[in-house]
């Protein structure tokens, strides 16, 4: 399971959706791969509210791969349900960014997946420290 | 890292594939999420073989609901390649699944993917020991 | 070319959306297939928004199934963009609705896709006119 | 409707698929956006067995975009259905190819969708015509 503390981790930005029907499958409830989509959706409005862009980072040669991940499906979600997803970052090493990732329903904030995204920086392909965005995060220490 | 022994799973099945363009994405690789899109086909492929057939056990009232995802990216899929989903599976516990599922890519049998995919059983909502899908799969034990 | 009158079609009902990256595919712009789905959610939102669930007309035997689609894509959209789909209706012979769906960038207006979604109502799978529909849409003329 | 002859265009390729459970919807059947991502493989498909590669042809400055989709469903797939995909080619005006596809279920060559793609050249960015493109299906004149 998701490691998880005590405490919840310090959330540093949520985002919020709806589910749409064609997201769901045969069974009636959303399809697991899509989360996968709210969370990738959730990670780059973060990012970019830290003035973090995937497009310019990668015009300069930096890219963030995504090398691990891990989810914990709690609950499902069904068509029309209201969800927020809580976003929090750790740094991991040298080169390494683990997002802590929550989706909770709405409005009774029933945790519907806990995930664990682990990220690392290339440079021109190779790995990398991402100083610029460690910086931009406020993890260089 | 997915937990892995010394040697390969023993797979019970594999699945070829190739990349449709648009599974890609603006970096030009397959996007993250779609890999789960792929690993459930290859399982759902792999169940039918064995003869499980979701829509008849679910009529039946059982359902094989997924709780957990591991999934370690090791090197990107790009536009038009061949890939292989090899699929093992093991008992844990009394209602769990876990399915080993690992993407090579083709012909050169490069290592895309290593995949952990924990399931487990319900009956009419409720855990369940899914005797008849351990029966088919031979994990009665 | 999607038929249009001199005027714009009154619109009934407007829905804000925006590009999300995995929308995009490798030419960097939305694929094509993706504004189906977004015409589609707008078309599920307009409905409920007039009291006609999906589900619970299914649950009565009555589908709205689209039997034929005509999109016109003007120009594309880009990562991020964010636009309107602005959706009328009007009814056609006895068992058929049109929506005529536009998409229009944000802030610019900019006119992105004209579409003409054609349906029909089945009951118990065979055609049917839609009463119940067409009076919550005020459509029965 | 989408325009007919008397007879059936004359196919100049054929791919075969069969649905995974992905790709269908709450109602059980393939949802409709998910046919103009099997059209657009089974295109992509047709022109590189030509020899005609969109990567090649975008890195030239030559791109060959949708500008008008019109699909007709007759009858919905449904999970694991096989199906093939026949498209046809023709010029229209200066820059327009047109694509026929229609769809069928396999074995009983059921009829699931017809469908015309309006496709335009552009070279940087602007309407050209496409010469190399139309050499290599044969239709100069």
């Amino acid at each position: 399971m998701v490691k998880q503390t005590e405490n919840s981790p310090e959330y540093l930005s949520s985002l919020e959706f709806s589910v749409r029907d064609y997201e769901c499958d045969l069974q009636g409830v959303v399809n697991n791969a899509n989360y996968q989509h709210y969370l990738e959706h959730a990670r780059h409005e973060f990012l970019l509210s830290k003035g973090i862009s995937f497009s310019r980072l990668h015009d300069e040669g930096t890219d963030l791969i995504i090398t691990r991940v891990e989810i914990d499906y709690k609950y499902p979600l069904r068509s029309r349900d209201r969800f927020i997803i809580r976003t929090a970052v750790r740094r991991e090493g040298y080169i390494r960014l683990v997002f802590i990732q929550d989706i909770f329903r709405l409005p009774d904030e029933k945790l519907i997946v806990r995930a664990n995204i682990t990220s690392a920086a290339t440079r021109d392909g190779k790995p990398s420290r991402p100083d610029e965005i460690l910086r931009m995060l406020n993890l260089q220490k």
